[in-house]
């Protein structure tokens, strides 16, 4: 990793972030369009100045194996929008009940309860029709893959299945193997299958696509464990966010298990698992590799 | 036509509803699979003897080409969680707030809120899924085009672009234009999909597709006018769920913008068109056509 230093990931970050929203804003239904107060909610919580790491590491993934961001562009968005979907759905009153997001209202608090729900539902759609999308510039068997991907990381077995488990885990004493469940499934899932989507869309081969798994989910994890320490110490005005909630609702986290050092530790312990998974890829999975450290690293 | 009285429409449901059902109890989640309490969810309203309209057209749509139920099964289950998800959804108290479906109680009176929400986000995931895994029985260009299909019709194009019009004009003067939109998003577009999705499997050719879209389009339209005419003159113990809850809503219907009497001829008239629309497909399409005249000769 000698070319670390020569990486800019910086650079890199914003001119794919730039891509991501630019298409975003394109594949997103127009305001002007019925149902408006939809397409508003819709809008409103997509096009929020994101971090875009998921549709970043369907563009890195399908960097990592030679493919081009152009290539996987609507498999990224969809990425993005099942995560603002879950956003939305998780904010609702009878769930997290929050009330602030990227420094804004939150969409029920914005539009009503019913426009939220219709609002994440009608994400959840369209980010299908984005990965269907996709056959415009990838062979259908590997849009299938990804469509397969994408909705077992989305589902029970996945995003909501954990989001599920957290809920039932609140103000309970919750074991190291349940965390983990919740990890696992609430945010690494999604994480994995953006790395991998990308990759799959880019003609990875099985052995790449074994290392990119193992990436993803690394860092996925990585991720959580970081967003629970930002929840302990992070401060509200970078995050867009309140702070504390966590611990008010006790919810299970890695530092409430296992403090803040032990987590900080871990944290770091996966990212150098993520970046030694890469070690067969050579330069072209620099940016994956920057990623996973900037996950550890962020300040929101 | 002159088979029609040869072709038994009971026994051809019976058989197919038993099929779609044993392949619904197989494709979802377990209940001693975690978490226990989503999958349970899933299953209640899922497994709670529906009509199964929506999986026996995408059957019937398959055999009106040639195809077979076994080709299309996965796709005609994702439909039908499909639409049991919005069902759910629709049911909240931020929605339309009913306590009662399918002569039980809705998902959030008898496992939460917060649980129905996930159950019917994870119903949608796992429909997407159960496309993906059609790709074993059918080429991945058609399951893509099924992708496409089913995404649209669920999402702002579509089903809950439908509902969040419907949800916008209640207690409000609704023009016919209106009405239509809804109708046309709401339900048809589904059960459009519904017809079309098995054809695209079973290899439809584009003149068979577009005698089937505007057969869907036809269907999907008698069924929600047959729905408004139940919700008015139905009876509630057939029917599994209260009646005159569209007009203490002040919801748009059609027998409230135009009576009963001018509905009833519409939902004929469409039947009628549906019909039509078979002509070219011979006895294949016998199942087609008897079930178009059952979705307005229905009593529940």
């Amino acid at each position: 990793m000698s070319s670390a230093s020569a990486f800019d990931l910086q650079a890199y970050l914003r001119e794919r972030v730039r891509w991501v929203d630019e298409a975003l804003e394109r594949f997103l239904p127009d305001e002007g369009e019925r149902p408006q107060q939809l397409h508003r909610a819709m809008r409103y919580s997509t096009l929020s100045g994101g971090k875009r790491l998921r549709p970043v590491l369907v563009i890195a993934g399908a960097e990592a194996v030679g493919g081009e961001a152009s290539l996987v562009m609507p498999t990224a968005c969809a990425i993005e929008l099942i995560h603002t979907f879950s956003l939305i759905h998780d904010d609702l009153p009878a769930i997290d009940n929050d009330t602030l997001r990227r420094g804004r209202p939150t969409c029920h608090v914005q539009f009503g309860e019913a426009t939220a729900i219709l609002a994440g539902d009608a994400l959840f759609a369209s980010a299908f029709e984005l990965i269907a999308r996709n056959a415009e510039t990838a062979p259908a068997e590997r849009v299938v893959q990804v469509l397969r991907l994408v909705a077992e990381a989305s589902g029970t077995r996945g995003m909501v299945g954990g989001q599920m488990v957290d809920i039932e885990s609140e103000g309970k004493p919750v074991d190291a193997d349940t965390l983990e469940y919740i990890h696992r499934h609430k945010t690494a899932a999604l994480i994995r299958a953006s790395v991998l989507s990308g990759a799959v869309l880019a003609g990875a081969n099985q052995e790449q696509l074994k290392a990119l798994s193992y990436y993803g989910e690394c860092v996925g994890l990585a991720f959580q464990i970081a967003d629970d320490l930002l929840n302990v110490l992070g401060d509200p005005r970078k995050m867009g966010k309140a702070v504390g909630t966590d611990a008010a609702r006790g919810k299970a986290t890695y530092p409430a298990l296992f403090g803040v050092d032990a987590s900080r530790r871990r944290a770091y312990h996966l990212v150098q698992e993520a970046v030694q998974a890469l070690r067969d890829f050579g330069e072209k999975a620099e940016p994956l590799r920057a990623v996973a450290h900037l996950v550890v690293e962020r300040e929101g």
